[in-house]
């Protein structure tokens, strides 16, 4: 089963938009067993569109496109699909009523460029997406499939989570790789391949591949072999022995989030958080509220951004921020303890640094964290340098004071960082 | 001068890597007035790169290849290029010196393999690579250029602005497009059509383009020309004329970022703010506090999650939240009034919603929000509806609030929703 993608709009050949949806789809066609062949990416312009799908059609089996299907005037992929396949645009009325219903819920006028959303080609089987107004549409011909979808992420994800790719499955019957995948967090991919080394030799000279996924949420492993039964057993007991040689670091399987782990943790221990934040400036408050049922949980949190609030709302000493500065373990352990009071949980992280790009000093340069974790029997704070630039940093230390809350619940021991 | 970028390599296609290349390649080449008409991904694969680039000189006038220049055995472009071109591989001696002495410095041995990177095809102009050791390579065929260049970010970073992208303008001469682009949030796309409709209709008649391009911070307009002073002339025109028909959508124009108006308003008037939070949960105050320089401005914030909070730490009256429920104008409003006192501010912004996916009641539906604005003179609160999706409706939150905020420091009115 060979795939291509088209992905429709200028603003991916301007430099305006990442294509991220030919990663995220890249990966997801991959793990079904696809062969994805070509991504080419095309201006909303409908000779160059006509003239890509004819291009593709020729040397795959699948061609999925996303984008061009707004309701403005520059969003022309259905037009061009009718000129592809030779039919014309017919309402759909199941289509029309999705969109009415999607303005009837909002509250909001239904336009007539609206309305020709629920125009789609007569030859295709419409896919319907939950998320907007645009459906999805799927054709063939020759026993060859295109697919049609919309390029807001989200949106396209659901059509290709919901209706695309297990119906590619049983049309193609793809031999799909058998994977694991472990989450970390924490630790850079190189440490990670010099602490599993030996077991990483002896798992490829078996015929376990294995691929370092970094991402803005730490390295992902994947674990991957062709599916006999033999080789999935022995991608298990890899899995066990990575993650007893990096048991701080491992947060979870599969596509398990630390924001998630963390919720799991304090529901299954009915323990409550909350935090008080200066450098991230409600950053990880917003983390672990981005979880749904957090309400069970989360209780609240502070952010003391300057002094003054560090001092009145969470009653941190003057004294304490003389003596030691305001980026210091007594500040985030004050904050911690003081937080955990006052907000009435079982646990609160605190933290306290210099985010930057300015307020770095020789003793704390910018990237400099302190964070803390009170809970019911202790205390702890760690200090941690990160980078020089404030968006990274902001994500790092969230990361890494979710990770820290998960280690204090489940009582691993940190290593001295 | 047309342009096709041709992205080599398996990384691109199975989402293990962003093609990052294509955004930085498209927005250079886009400047010099280069019009980026395909981005082709292809395989490591002999074929399927020989077929891509018959189809790329076949369609544009200048095709840039990426990737597939390394060490190692997957890495095939040059001997494709020779089939292409029907010419042989040489050994370039200018490039064998640069080879051994970036060896030589590194202290590193040479292997076979690294001598075979001062190989290029007889017919080529080879472009000096000063990050690394394998060159740049330019041919020409029939009044068409095809240059080919290493994956590596920083190395085709590089050759592209010291060797290709002044090369080009020199013998192709583009034109440069002009352009300004205006920056909308809390306004769809089709009601942005509806609203300036007949501005567009006039504006293309007389040749200016506009492109609507969305993104999760809402919806930017990007007007272009050709760059006669007259039609420059008419943009400025245009642009005044669009953002007076959308005054509290429009926040910024060119690469502004509402946070940072925000910010920057807040700062030229001398005014502080907090937040209050329930259902964005830390999220408006992180948003606030991602921009450097924000603790100029910013205090803290207050994030109460549970009712108890909002009780006890915001002073929000128990009978209140009685008799008019948690999600209500009343209980906004004593959440920004009193967070704007208790946490000594100019403007406090609150809000209290039902982010989903549970909670939601007939009255009050998931994606319900009521956001308040306290500041020196009044205290404003509206009520949203925004979607069924957790993640959007904290995210459109975050914007709508920092919007409504924007809109009375500047004392805008904003419509009835």
């Amino acid at each position: 089963m060979t795939v291509e993608i088209i992905s429709i709009g200028d603003e991916l050949l301007i430099g305006q938009t990442i294509n991220t949806n030919l990663t995220w789809m890249g990966e997801q066609l991959s793990l079904i067993g696809a062969d994805v062949r070509y991504n080419t990416v095309v201006q909303d312009k409908h000779d160059d569109m006509l003239g890509a799908f004819k291009v593709a059609m020729g040397r795959v089996d699948v061609v999925l496109v996303t984008g061009g299907l707004g309701p403005t005037k520059d969003d022309i992929t259905k037009q061009v699909l009718c000129d592809y396949f030779d039919t014309k645009l017919v309402k759909n009325e199941e289509v029309l009523k999705h969109v009415r219903s999607f303005f009837e819920m909002r509250k909001r006028p239904m336009l007539d460029v609206n309305i020709q959303q629920a125009e789609v080609p007569e030859k295709s089987t419409v896919l319907f997406n939950k998320f907007g107004t645009a459906p999805g549409m799927w054709l063939e011909e020759a026993g060859k499939v295109l697919v049609s979808m919309p390029g807001v992420p989200y949106e396209m994800k659901s059509i290709m989570s919901s209706s695309v790719l297990d119906r590619l499955k049983e049309i193609f019957n793809p031999e799909a790789l058998y994977y694991k995948t472990i989450q970390t967090q924490g630790i850079g991919e190189s440490y990670i391949a010099e602490r599993i080394e030996a077991i990483e030799t002896k798992m490829r000279s078996e015929g376990v591949a294995l691929a370092y996924l970094p991402s803005p949420g730490g390295v992902r492993l994947r674990l991957s072999v062709k599916p006999t039964e033999e080789l999935k057993q022995a991608i298990s007991s890899y899995i066990v022995q990575i993650a007893a040689l990096l048991p701080q670091y491992v947060f979870g399987y599969g596509d398990a989030k630390l924001t998630e782990v963390v919720g799991a943790d304090l529901l299954s221990m009915q323990s409550t958080v909350s935090t008080v934040e200066s450098c991230t400036g409600g950053a990880v408050a917003a983390a672990l509220t981005s979880v749904a049922g957090s309400s069970s949980y989360y209780m609240g949190s502070i952010v003391s951004y300057s002094n003054e609030i560090k001092i009145s709302q969470v009653g941190v000493k003057a004294q304490t921020i003389e003596d030691h500065g305001v980026v210091s373990k007594s500040v985030v352990e004050e904050m911690a303890t003081n937080g955990r009071k006052k907000l009435g949980t079982d646990y609160c992280v605190a933290l306290s640094g210099i985010a930057g790009p300015d307020g770095g000093s020789e003793e704390n340069p910018v990237g400099t964290v302190w964070i803390g974790v009170a809970g019911p029997e202790r205390v702890i704070a760690k200090k941690f340098l990160f980078e020089k630039d404030r968006q990274r940093n902001i994500r790092r230390s969230v990361l890494t004071a979710l990770n820290l809350l998960r280690c204090e619940l489940m009582k691993i021991n940190i290593e001295k960082s």
